[in-house]
């Protein structure tokens, strides 16, 4: 793992992300993956998923808004991003909170290779069948050990497991890495789960292994909500510092900063 | 009316309030709400909607961008609200503009009971039938005494009306709460009508009377306003400081501080 | 072409700008709106389109995130602008990534009578049938000459085309007009380019010709983005600092400051 130089890759390449997102963070995660260096796209018509994810570097899904025709959209952006090798990121927000929302996310596991899960771990839980408090989409509490919970995750759906809280677990069935990087602050927004799946979808497109490129984006983004954390007074200049940055996370600093175990 | 421990219990409580609003300002409600100290969640499928309902502490129906399968969820959750006792604040963005956002509030206030509808005077004069002058969803001029509006509309149609303004006015049909807190800033930004619409869904899930909820949310918005303009240079400075303000919003001096005849 | 005049204009009239935009920048492009002085409305219900487009001063067709039933819209809603002689600005986003995404510009430019084409170099060069390269809707370079270009698609499609770069090109087909306002940093975000599109219908709500619209737009669009670029520390700031500067945008200043030929 080494976040520094996968951010110089990523800068360099400038990969293009494909995210069929919800409506709440549609602007935030496009402009996250703009400041961090890779190109956004929001793309969720029928006629055209295909097409654009063929061009993509990563797909991220993401459930927060859900309705029929989106989740046909994401199984077929899903299915076409498998048959090209694309990495898959799927969000399962709110899963938990109605059975639509957790059929959803179980439908797009069994319809599509998912790469990386990434979700706080009262959704992972859920997905696994571990009982979990979830209210709405914000609040989630769940039981035990959450380096055990991703390596179960991970085991149990095939998938690398990123499980996020005040430290992060990500794993690929066997190896866990725990992430301590990130700012109480990241809580007092709407959207920043939202935006770790999306830099994780930047990652993966420029990564030597899943593993590797979940790991490296929680690192990076955590360090930068470090940094906004230093200039914010409250949630919402926290949310504008964090565009900044994202765009000047320092690839030559950013592996010693990490808090990686 | 006690602003001060209402956001005490809001904070303490941190109710969910399901939000079925527009596409323009989705993240801005959100945010607010989640500065406040309550949970938003952002679901408009009609798959999941009731269940959605059922979980939240308030429900706030806002047609700033309306189609069809959004109406029908509006209706659905608002009856779910309903069969629960859940609390259900009804922005009628847009009506006198067009036949269907008209028509569309007049459906919603036929078919479900909603508690506190919460518009400018333009709006909510349309909506008992007195002639006011609107222009889009922005700007809107209703002649007469904004009180008597208020007490008309209540009275009219058997809920609480929160008549925003330069001077805002809450009745129940019999009392009216007038409140002078706020900032010209406010109208500079899209949404924070909007928003402030989401407040009282927040207030509305702690308060113990819909009248005094509906006073308390808008004392809170506007005293956030009022700071937010302190440090703000323009409006997208302001909308940032707005987020920080409402987060910032001390419960001990509230009281004091609102300006409520 | 008279900006400062214009702009003036604009701040007196308020025009209403119908806006059927993608999700991504909904809330960017309204606040635009508003901070320049004029009034956004969004909507986009085949039900109700082609009533508030006949209430606006001019209709803004953006493609950013489509599907069917707002293709639909967009083209009722451009038929009733031309009917009531309502300008009528196209932003064809990501044309050039998917069919989809160019048959429907091409579509729209076919049953419509498009006012402006906004657009960079390679989107317009798309839709003119020159080669060039489209990475999702982000990033884009067409070789050749900006300036024949911009003359070559307004008399090939019959519009003012008005394609933004470095330095932006305007032309009705004989006349062409350079504009060299602006700032790096406006690509550092999302939407900026769908603001300008926004500015555009603005400008056009007031102008005195077409090509002196979407030049006066640019100009008044890069003026606000030169100012941005001075308190600006990241895109975060800079997108902040945006609305404020164009709310401060001073009349009297603006044509000493456009850079036009």
């Amino acid at each position: 793992m080494n976040p520094g130089d996968a951010l110089r890759r990523l800068r360099e390449g400038k990969p293009l992300v494909h995210q069929i997102t919800n409506y709440v963070v549609m602007n935030e995660t496009a402009n996250a993956t703009l400041a961090l260096g890779a190109l956004p796209v929001m793309a969720h018509a029928r006629e055209e998923v295909e097409e654009m994810t063929a061009l993509a570097g990563a797909l991220v899904l993401n459930i927060g808004t859900l309705s029929p025709h989106w989740v046909d959209a994401m199984i077929a952006a899903g299915r076409a991003a498998n048959e090209r090798g694309v990495p898959v990121v799927l969000d399962p927000v709110g899963v938990g909170a109605t059975r639509y929302r957790t059929d959803t996310a179980r439908r797009i596991l069994d319809e599509v290779d998912v790469t990386v899960l990434r979700g706080n771990a009262g959704k992972v839980a859920t997905l696994v069948g571990i009982d979990a408090e979830v209210r709405g989409v914000e609040s989630i509490a769940a039981g035990g050990d959450p380096a055990e919970l991703a390596r179960a995750a991970a085991s149990q759906l095939g998938l690398v497991a990123s499980v996020t809280g005040a430290v992060d677990h990500v794993s690929d069935g066997e190896a866990v890495t725990a992430v301590a990087n990130g700012h109480p602050l990241l809580a007092s927004i709407t959207g920043t789960g939202c935006m770790s799946s999306a830099v994780t979808g930047c990652f993966l497109a420029v990564a030597e292994s899943a593993l590797d490129g979940a790991a490296e984006a929680l690192v990076a983004f955590g360090v930068a909500g470090e940094d906004a954390a230093q200039v914010a007074v409250g949630p919402g200049s926290f949310h504008v510092a964090l565009y900044d940055a994202l765009a000047a996370l320092d690839p030559a600093t950013l592996n010693e900063r990490a808090k990686v175990t």
